[in-house]
C-alpha cells in the first residue's frame, strides 16, 4: 500500500472508531443527538484523532484506552466549528459544502448543539478511566485536553481572532491566534498518544514542541497557497485573505520569507521527531503530507 | 445565629470559594477571563455549590477536595445562564438588574465566554486530583457532573424547553424539562458531596432522589409564587407565565392540586433526608427554605 492508501484506510478507520462514540438518538431530547451527530459525521479530514493514534502508537501503545480520548478531541473540534459558524461568529451558511449545523437546525439548536458536544467530549473522555489503564495517566490526558481546549488554548485563540477582524494586526497578535486557535489541539492530540502510551515528560514535552511546528507550518502553508495557488487545485477561491484585507504571515513578511520560513520550521519539526527513540514511518509521512500539501 | 444570619454567612464564604478559582485576568486573550468573571461575578445565590459543601459535611467531608467541585459546578451554572440570554435563545439583555454576558461584551464574547466557563468548569473539577484524594473518588465526582450537565441532564432539559416555546406542552414533557434543566444540576451538587465525602452507592442514590424532589418542589413553589404573590413580594412581575402562555404545574393541574403536591415532595424530601444517618441541621434547614419561599 502506498502512503495514500494508508492515510485514506486509516483516516476511514478512525471516522468509525469516532462514530462508535457518538451517543444514541433516542430519548425526549432527541433532537440535540441528531444535530450533534450531523455536526460530527459532516466530513473532516479526522486529522487530531489520527494524529493522537498514530503518535500512541509510535510511543509503544496498543490498548483500547486511546479510542474514547480519539472521539473526544473530534467531538472538542467540531464543536468549536459549529460555535465558530454561528452568526454571531462568522455567520457561515456552508461548511465543506453541507449546511452548518445552525443552518440546518436552527440557532438556539446551533448553541445547544456546541454545547452538547463539548460536554459530551469531557464525558467520552471519562470513560477511559474504564479501559484499565493507571487512572493517574488517564487523568494527565485529560487535563491536557481541557488546557489545550479552553481559554488557555484554543479559545484563547478564537477571542483574539474575533477582536482582530477588520483591523491589522501585528506578528505577536498573529503568532498569538496561529499557536492557540489551530496549534493547542494538534497539540494536545500528540501529547494524549504520548502520555497514555507511557511516555516520559520530556518526551511529552518534545512532543508538545513538534505537533506546535507542524501547526505553524500548516498554517503558513495555507496562507502562501491562498495567494500561490489556482482555483482549480484548491478547491476553494483564492486570494481570500487579500479580499477580506486579513493579516496573515504572508502579508506580513512577504511571500519568500513565508516560504523560508515554512521550510525551516518544517524541518525542524521532522528532525525532531526522528530524534526521538521511536519510529512511525506513516506518522513522518502524515506530518509530511500537512506540510507539504498543493491543497 | 439563626438560620439566616448563618446562610448569609456561609454564601459569602461560599462566593468566594468560587472567586479563588476564577481565572486571572491577563494575557493577550484576558478580555474573555474578563467576561467569565463578570458573568460569575454577577451575583446569585450560589445555591449549588452551597447544597454540595453542606451534603459534603453532612457526609463528614472536611478535605480540600470539595473546594474546586464547588467553583466548577457554579461555573457550569453560569455558562447555562450565559449562553441561555443570547439572543438565539431568550435573548435578555439584563439578569439581577445587570447587564447580561452578551449585552455587556458582544454576542461573539457571549457565546465564547460560555465556552470559556464550560471548558474551564472541568479544568477546575480535574485540578481536585491534585489534593491527596483517591483518583477514583475524584473521578467518580467528575463524572456526575459530565453526566448531569450534559445532553442527559442540564442541556437535554434545555433543548426540549426551547423546543417548547410557543406551544402547549403535556405533563411528561414538563416533567421532563423540570427534572433536567433544573433538578440535574441540583442533583449533581449533592451527590458530587456525598462522593467526596466517601458516601456509599446507596447513599449517594438516596441523595440523588432527595436532589430530585427538592428541584421539583422548588420549580412547582416558583410556578404557585407566580400566580399568588403580588409584585412587591416577588421583586418581579407575576402572571409571567400566563402572559407567556407557558405551561407550567399550576395551568395543568390547577393551584390546588400544586399546592398539595408540593407539600407531598417536599415532606418526602426532608424524611429521606432525615432518615440518611447523618445530620446536617443547616442543610435541612436550607433545603426547607427553598421549598417554602414566600418570593
Amino acid at each position: 500500500m502506498n502512503f495514500h492508501e494508508e492515510l485514506a484506510d486509516r483516516t476511514a478507520w478512525t471516522e468509525n472508531v469516532v462514530k462508535t462514540f457518538l451517543p444514541e438518538e433516542s430519548g425526549t431530547q432527541k433532537a440535540i443527538m441528531e444535530a450533534m451527530n450531523y455536526s460530527v459525521m459532516a466530513g473532516g479530514k479526522r486529522l487530531r484523532p489520527l494524529l493522537m493514534h498514530e503518535t500512541y502508537r509510535m510511543f509503544g501503545g496498543t490498548g483500547r484506552v486511546i479510542l474514547p480520548l480519539m472521539a473526544a478531541i473530534e467531538m472538542v473540534h467540531t464543536y468549536s466549528l459549529v460555535h465558530d459558524d454561528l452568526p454571531a461568529m462568522d455567520n457561515d451558511q456552508y461548511r465543506r459544502g453541507k449546511l452548518t449545523t445552525h443552518a440546518k437546525y436552527g440557532h438556539a439548536m446551533g448553541v445547544l448543539a456546541g454545547d452538547g458536544l463539548l460536554n459530551y467530549a469531557f464525558e467520552t473522555a471519562m470513560t477511559a478511566f474504564d479501559c484499565g489503564e493507571d487512572p493517574e495517566r488517564v487523568a494527565k490526558a485529560l487535563r491536557i485536553i481541557g488546557r489545550k481546549a479552553g481559554i488557555y488554548g484554543m479559545i484563547g485563540g478564537q477571542v483574539v481572532d474575533v477582536q482582530s477582524t477588520g483591523r491589522a494586526i501585528d506578528q505577536e497578535e498573529l503568532d498569538f491566534i496561529y499557536e492557540l486557535k489551530t496549534g493547542a489541539l494538534l497539540e494536545a492530540s500528540m501529547m494524549v498518544g504520548a502520555v497514555l502510551a507511557g511516555a516520559s515528560d520530556e518526551e511529552v514535552e518534545a512532543v508538545e514542541k513538534i505537533a506546535s511546528d507542524v501547526g505553524l507550518a500548516f498554517q503558513i502553508r495555507d496562507d502562501i497557497l491562498d495567494v500561490t495557488s489556482t482555483l482549480e487545485t484548491l478547491g476553494k477561491p483564492i486570494n481570500s485573505d487579500d479580499r477580506n484585507e486579513k493579516t496573515t504571515y504572508v502579508t506580513i513578511h512577504g511571500l519568500e520569507q513565508a516560504s523560508k520560513d515554512v521550510e525551516e520550521i518544517s524541518e525542524r519539526a521532522i528532525e525532531h521527531l526522528k530524534a526521538l527513540p521511536y519510529e512511525n514511518e506513516f506518522l513522518l509521512e502524515l506530518i509530511k503530507s500537512l506540510i507539504y500539501r498543493e491543497k
